[in-house]
């Protein structure tokens, strides 16, 4: 079973789910074409299905092996990888002064999504030189800029992040790597790091490392960290490749999942040190980091997406060829697909609604961040700075968790055949459950939406969003439309549960905050099901009145009504989770230690 | 990470929430002595932790292999189950005339739960091995149970249960293996099972097959099916090993989880048929394999419970153990354990919770199906029997969920680390998966709850459990221990759920099937978490009245609290979900074939 974006959905969401249409008529684009979003999109979904997907069944069989002090990654990839950048795929939205497209992050979400459904340990690679990228930009010199910027966004060399020690996890300020001024300016690094996503691989000629480390005199915790830009090989002043760095992969991970994405231990100084070059300021690298997270958690939330719909296509045309039983009302003889029993419509609808609500929540997110670069008024870039802020922890967590509900209904809707690993079902199963995991695990993203995002501005962000989406509700309820069900109510309720809980959680920040981290994972939830039950409405009603340029309408009117219905409608019991239950959860102690 | 059976949980939901206690005053269980349960379950406790705990990760990583016709299993197992069956492990529910021990199918529970959680590839075995017996003890002839009957018991043989074939899997109607009658009254078996546990392996030296097959003049469907029995080797008269029978294992599966259970393709008649002997009446099979699937069904229930409380121990381990962030309140110096940090308190708290609740409905499924055979009185019998029928599918399906929600937030506790296999915790999200598809699919499950168990008698036994769990919440009421929370309330508002979703599945069985049939998963779902969330209050309660004995009783309030807050609390918008999105399911073709 390959994978075939889809487009429709896609555009659907981006233009307006996503808001990327308004912004665009607002000017926020520029002169940007609207008509290049299917374009590029059916180009990237062209090479996903014919290069990538192929990929991504015998990568995980495969895997990578470090042999000889480097990683061999699976038969195929190397050739993959330099086809997917000679296509220019690594930069579309790259600065075009560096060799970059410059279009819109919204764009290269959905791309992102696309790569991630095909093959999400081939998108791993290019979602870090991403980051990579975003953090040189902002922060690096322009000596370094000129030596590594335009080869990391073509993406003839990739780059790795490296925060992670054993001791220093979540607590990225604990890290103690350190790192030594040189005479010349640069600086020697050692230490070991693990975890490291393509730390090491034969697809580049080279890859630039951005490691955080200490310098001696540094101050503890997160305000003594520097970034540091440690090539593989050092680069000549012509350009060309140099020695060695003394930065090598000491071993490789063994996963549940995403076998053919090398997770590498990186050892730094057993040959006198890494050769680093200072990004931004000494002690200063915390902020470096900052600087490229909401895009490296979106990348994430984007492969949630991803995988969810790969997991959705499977299961659906197995649904359709499937033949089991007699499904109540059918005419024929003999046996029916099991697309026809309710259950499993229920549990592809369930797939889909999700992957739906998740997707747009994603390109929204993208959506903001564009405009929070790209809008001439400093206040517009500054409300959609907060937006995007906002979104980011609901796009990562709910994206992932969904993900991971959704490759799981893909194993359920197989049966049997969905545990054998021949299927795939499998594969999209365990390769999705790291996304819950890396770059923030999903409690840490619900901390940070309600002690940053909510708790920052006395819920501003917040409450602009909700009226924004109680209007959406209004149209809805003035559309009349008996097939929205009980769409409007349940959103309305949603939305009146977020609100109540949102208020109950800045009280509490305050007064009790443990009670309020309490909350944290109900209440992302609960914002992602109102959230992405009034973006699904408004591509619903969208979808109405494109009429029939979307073909039948109705059916994003029934979608959106399933998640409403299914999703949106556990709202309430949420808000009762984060308000009545920070008790038994303070009180844990005395059950779990008992 | 070993694992340790947590007894006195055990015991707590085994006497009060599961109502063996009760059942033992009311003199269902004759003479039965109270003491035995803590004695056998800390025997087999220690039996699990000190022999079948250390195998699983071995088994998980050796796999088994299919070698010259025979599957050898992983290194220390064939010992193992030797050991196992001569400490008289199988037999603890068994006949006495047989050579069993005649304990409660309850105490067979708890202990299966134990086998489950310290090895489930393990375990699996001799939980095929007691449906074999329940089906040849119920329709076998006496001549058959005179050879095989003790065997089986005493688990000197291991038994299987083959039903599917590639075209047959949910649909058992569909199978086409042939039986040819032979002379001399027994039967040739020719035909393909696929998906057979320890369809063959190397732990005893004979197995003793049990296979639905077709006979030639059989009428199509489930009323055309027989079942044999097929001894791999068949038996001489003097109960000594004759000729090995027709029967092989072809294939073995690669699957995403429990590595060490074989998972057999079996080819029969390849040489002239199998020699197989017919067990009930010829046409009759399905009648037989029901007599056993209420037993199987929970079987796979006690793995769900199993798999989550071994998952649930490593989580908890973990995150005394691991250190990262300051938590709010503390005073140490440096980083906390991560169980200081209120969102992973909430893992935890979910984790033992959801086990506790599924714990306490797979043993109170037990504790009925124990009742309807050994009660005098018939109306009693049939009470329980109807109890027993109605609790099954929730004890497999929620049970199983449970066991997949679990594992998963086990190695979400683990961080990084839960995605490494190295960990383990991956090994149980991996193993856990095939609890919800084998033994009939949840969704199997919850169509039986709605169709067969709410449906058949008009709700009857729905109404007499309502009427229970009623007066649960009344004592919680009455209780005013201000540590019970909203548990009250939260709990009166989910039977109000239940009881309106019943009525309104039961008025559409009859008016408009599909539409009861699209609300089955939720209606589940939904009779789980108010029925789990009364049991655990039950508990509580009566932990309270146990006083010292028991230790400190409020934390099993707070676990009731955390239930009824976190889960039960979401029973008013399942009950919507049942009843409002019936018409989006039943309109997802327009949106799944768009």
């Amino acid at each position: 079973m390959t994978y075939r974006a889809p487009i429709n959905d896609m555009l659907l969401a981006l233009n307006h789910g996503a808001g990327l249409k308004a912004a665009v008529e607002a000017g926020h684009y520029g002169d940007y074409d609207p008509d290049i979003a299917a374009a590029v999109l059916e180009e990237a979904g062209r090479f996903a299905t014919d290069v990538l997907a192929p990929l991504n069944r015998t990568g995980d069989q495969s895997g990578i092996k470090l042999q000889d002090g480097g990683v061999i990654t699976a038969p195929g990839w190397p050739d993959a990888y330099k086809r997917w950048t000679e296509a220019g795929w690594n930069a579309v939205s790259g600065r075009e002064d560096f060799g970059g497209q410059g279009l819109p992050m919204a764009i290269n979400a959905a791309c992102t999504e696309i790569w991630s459904a095909s093959n999400m340990a081939f998108g791993l690679c290019p979602l870090l030189t991403l980051s990579a990228i975003e953090a040189l930009d902002a922060h690096g010199s322009e000596a370094l800029k000129t030596v590594y910027l335009g080869k990391l966004i073509s993406g003839e060399w990739t780059g790795t992040m490296q925060l992670t020690e054993p001791q220093a996890g979540s607590d990225v300020g604990a890290l103690r790597s350190r790192a030594e001024r040189a005479t010349d300016g640069s600086y020697r690094i050692f230490g070991t790091k693990i975890f490291i996503t393509y730390g090491d691989h034969d697809m580049t000629d080279n890859i630039v490392h951005f490691v955080l480390a200490r310098l001696p005199d540094a101050p503890p915790g997160t305000k003594g960290i520097s970034l540091f830009l440690i090539p593989k090989f050092l680069v000549n002043a012509d350009g060309s490749l140099g020695a060695r760095n003394d930065i090598y992969p000491s071993g490789v991970e063994h996963k549940l999942g995403i076998h053919a994405s090398p997770t590498c231990v990186m050892t730094m100084g057993d040959k006198g040190g890494a050769i680093g070059y200072l990004i931004g300021e000494e002690n200063r690298g915390m902020q470096c980091m900052f600087t490229m997270m909401n895009q490296a958690r979106l990348g994430v939330g984007l492969e949630g997406v991803g995988i969810a719909d790969r997991a959705y296509q499977q299961a659906l045309a197995y649904a359709q060829e499937r033949k089991q039983g007699r499904a109540i009302g059918t005419t024929g003889n003999g046996m029916d697909a099991i697309i026809l029993h309710p259950d499993v419509k229920r549990m592809l609808m369930q797939m889909r609604a999700l992957t739906a609500a998740s997707r747009t929540i994603c390109y929204a997110t993208a959506v903001a961040l564009d405009v929070s670069v790209r809008a001439k008024d400093p206040a517009v870039r500054a409300a959609a700075a907060a937006r995007g802020a906002l979104l980011t922890p609901i796009a990562k967590a709910f994206s992932t968790d969904i993900g991971n509900e959704v490759a799981s209904l893909g194993v359920q809707v197989h049966g049997g055949m969905g545990f054998i690993e021949e299927t795939g079902a499998a594969q999209h199963y365990r390769d999705a459950r790291i996304t819950a995991i890396y770059e923030g695990t999903n409690g840490i993203q619900s901390i940070d939406l309600v002690t940053r995002k909510l708790g920052v501005n006395g819920g501003a962000s917040v409450w602009a969003l909700l009226d924004e989406l109680s209007e959406i509700v209004k149209r809805v309820e003035t559309s009349n439309d008996p097939a929205f069900g009980t769409t409007g109510a349940k959103l309305r309720e949603a939305l009146g549960s977020l609100e109540r809980a949102s208020k109950w959680l800045l009280e509490r920040l305050a007064s009790a905050p443990n009670d309020a981290l309490a909350g944290a994972t109900p209440y992302l939830r609960l914002f992602g099901s109102a959230l992405g039950g009034c973006k699904l409405a408004e591509e619903a009603l969208a979808a109405r009145s494109l009429g029939e340029q979307i073909g039948d309408s109705q059916r994003y009117v029934t979608l959106a009504r399933f998640f409403a219905e299914n999703i949106s409608v556990q709202a309430p019991a949420l808000e009762r989770t984060v308000i009545d239950s920070a008790d038994a959860v303070n009180g844990a102690d005395a059950v779990l230690l008992a």
